[in-house]
């Protein structure tokens, strides 16, 4: 992995040193000698990641991350504070200020290249999703604050006593769950019932790191923030927790306030993905949706109609096509305006909704025109569902609203049925075919159910 | 990282070897005795890889990875394939039959883990994108078949007689385009000019490996094929050109074959992402877009109107919103009809936006409704720009076409203004003084701008 660093210190010898540390591992290292110059920097270089010393003579460093967040634009930058403060206090307070991570000097360089791995691999994680949604969403997705939203944190440490004492600690803010075997555990991660995990390492009769990498190997733990809880003894495993699976780690004695807190960010990162994630899958579901019936639109016709003919080609599994337009539909415009046109085409639509399989694909694919795609079924069964679509519109009135109070209109449609045949048949030339049956259709007095077979 | 690995064997010894080895790395391991259980555990277990023995009794390596390949649904699976045959032509039946990559007996471990590692993160980057862009679009994407067509090859090798070598070797497949200096090379890099790189290692007098992490740095090179093209002596780099940057590599003497059939399966993956990132990003822009007018749509109004508020609300910067909404518009479709009603809507909306600025944000949020927000402009400029988007509409007639000819149609609007006032201001807040506006534009005769100051 490699990655543009933004390296802060007021101390040209500090920032040789981190400098040539990371450019040794292939880094592209860029360096501010101040708050200005670093500020500048995170707009005009737009680094993957920040490393801040604290104390600097013109803007402390705590006050540089505070900037940096505060910006919805860079909120999600990754800034690792580095400090030669090591009071707990002082950790707080760059935690405060925003920091992602905290690490005391004189920096231990294992631990420094695996954090900015880590925080690396989660910016990208957002630039691709971030890309995904582009700019007309981000800014939104990027407003959108829950960060003081409580959070379903499932706990699974070495004993009872320290269940107590989470609870007693973070059970007001979050929703805490507590686990006695990692099954229970992974069960709840799988139904994606959790948002963040806290694991003790070493665990009572479990091996703490098989426990973590056994919840990202889960299709729901794949982000999922886990933070581990660790004796100073098991610091030698850190690097290994850090690259396999563990999101981020405190050493006991662990304060309340700096586990709050690395909590919270994590919390807050997670969050931002699932927007994300969400905010794309929406949009890719609207972008197949016919907003005025709901049905899937020309867009998602085409997409799928080509991959079930594959599909169909590729298995020999039957499929057909009907093609279906509402008769006369222009004089119900006409006389009763555009509103009652659609209040007709959406009653038509649930009407056709109602009489299709799960796996049948029903579109609104033009003003009053429809097609289903019908995999599975021969010409024969789709002959039958044709005719059974027909009666569902034609057996009873349509409602409409009027200024003069509801109508009643009597609506029929016109169908026309096409199967696939042969291996050279294309979902153009299966539409084609139904829309000659459909043609037939209107010619021979409408209402009714026409099939075209191939020539 | 962790992932799901099934390893495929008919030998039980070499299945626990392989088990043992990755189960200390945390992979979570299953096994399958021959090609059919194989098979199943691919539908079962949905491996993140596979490790995957050549000869089997019942059905061999290749068999089983052409029928996982030839499967849509598992045709980006990564594979690697292990065997004791150790000759050239063998690896060219491996990737023939689709695998990732091949590696020989005894196995190098470091070797191993780093491939599958390199293979699971590409198999995660996959997985995120096809979480986004959802099974309506999915199965769509893979069927898209661009596998053979030519990619734009960017090559940086040692000297002038490789470059020529190359030439004759890729040129008639691909396009190759030879650089001799890396600036040129990352140039077109950052243009998005390249499909794949080859680069020689080492490189004269240039660092490969940096120049390699260089490409990676940049936005369009990050999951940019870059293929390597090693001496025996730079071989104990290998692992850290795998973890740093590279995406494949070749021993020297480099076989055709070999270079051919890894640089294709390189830009087979990189097409597939290419066309993933294409389709959810056309997605989100559907999703935000009016289909008749290609206007934004209701969606993206509130979302970005959002986004504008709290701008304004942040930065102390003016933001105005105008409701506009055409005078009389049900005549017009009583008269002429729904799709005379379409043509009307379509010309308002051209010769609004030609009126406004790009950063301006114009919706049609209803049927012959539209609203624009001005970020920057206080309600002195919005009033100008609203007299101009009135008169952009009266002052020229809308020709419409009916059955006999066209015909020109007078068409206005009225127009609600309000801005941003204070500091409780909401997008809704405004939009409620605007359609109050709006209102007493109806009001006092039509074809007029009003405003609403907040009370």
């Amino acid at each position: 992995m490699s990655a543009r660093v933004l390296i802060v210190d007021d101390v040209p010898a500090n920032v040789r040193l981190l400098q040539a540390l990371l450019e040794a591992e292939y880094f592209e290292v860029h360096t501010a000698m101040n708050g200005a110059e670093a500020l500048d920097a995170v707009q005009r270089v737009k680094p993957d990641i920040i490393l801040l010393d604290v104390m600097m003579p013109d803007m402390s460093g705590f006050e540089v991350c505070r900037r940096v967040k505060s910006n919805p634009l860079t909120r999600y930058l990754p800034i690792i504070m580095i400090t030669a403060l090591d009071q707990p206090e002082d950790r707080i307070k760059g935690f405060q200020a925003g920091a992602d991570d905290y690490l005391v000097k004189p920096i231990d360089e294992v631990a420094l290249l695996t954090r900015l791995r880590s925080l690396v691999r989660f910016k990208f994680l957002l630039d691709e999703l971030e890309g995904s949604i582009g700019d007309e969403l981000l800014l939104d997705t990027r407003l959108e604050n829950s960060e003081h939203e409580p959070g379903r944190v499932g706990v699974l440490l070495a004993d009872e006593a320290r269940h107590q004492q989470m609870l007693q600690w973070l059970g007001q803010e979050h929703s805490l769950q507590v686990f006695n075997e990692p099954v229970a555990l992974l069960d709840a991660v799988r139904n994606g019932r959790l948002d963040a995990v806290l694991l003790e390492m070493p665990l009572n009769g479990h091996d703490a790191l098989r426990v973590c990498s056994q919840i990202r190997s889960l299709e729901h733990g794949r982000q999922l923030p886990v933070v581990l809880l660790m004796d100073q003894q098991a610091r030698e495993k850190l690097t290994q927790a850090l690259e396999i699976c563990a999101s981020d780690y405190l050493l006991k004695p662990v304060m309340l306030e700096e586990l709050q807190a690395r909590l919270n960010i994590q919390l807050k990162r997670w969050r931002y993905i699932q927007r994300l994630r969400e905010n794309v899958r929406q949009s890719v579901t609207l972008s197949m949706v016919d907003p005025l019936t709901g049905l899937y639109n020309r867009r998602y016709f085409s997409t799928h109609g080509r991959a079930l003919v594959e599909e169909a080609a590729s298995r020999g599994r039957a499929l057909s096509v009907l093609v279906m337009d509402l008769d006369h539909f222009k004089k119900v415009n006409d006389t009763w305006g555009h509103d009652a046109g659609d209040e007709v085409l959406c009653e038509v639509a649930r009407r056709l909704q109602k009489q299709v399989r799960r796996l049948d694909v029903l579109c609104r694919v033009g003003g009053e025109e429809f097609v289903a795609l019908l995999p599975g079924a021969d010409t024969r069964v789709a002959q039958q569902v044709a005719e059974r679509l027909r009666r569902a519109i034609a057996d009873a009135p349509v409602r409409i609203t009027t200024d003069n109070g509801p109508v009643d209109l009597n609506i029929t449609i016109s169908i026309g049925l096409a199967g696939y045949e042969q291996v050279n048949d294309s979902l153009e030339t299966l539409l084609k075919r139904a829309d000659e049956a459909l043609y037939e259709a209107k010619r021979s007095g409408r209402n009714c159910v026409q099939v075209q077979r191939a020539a």
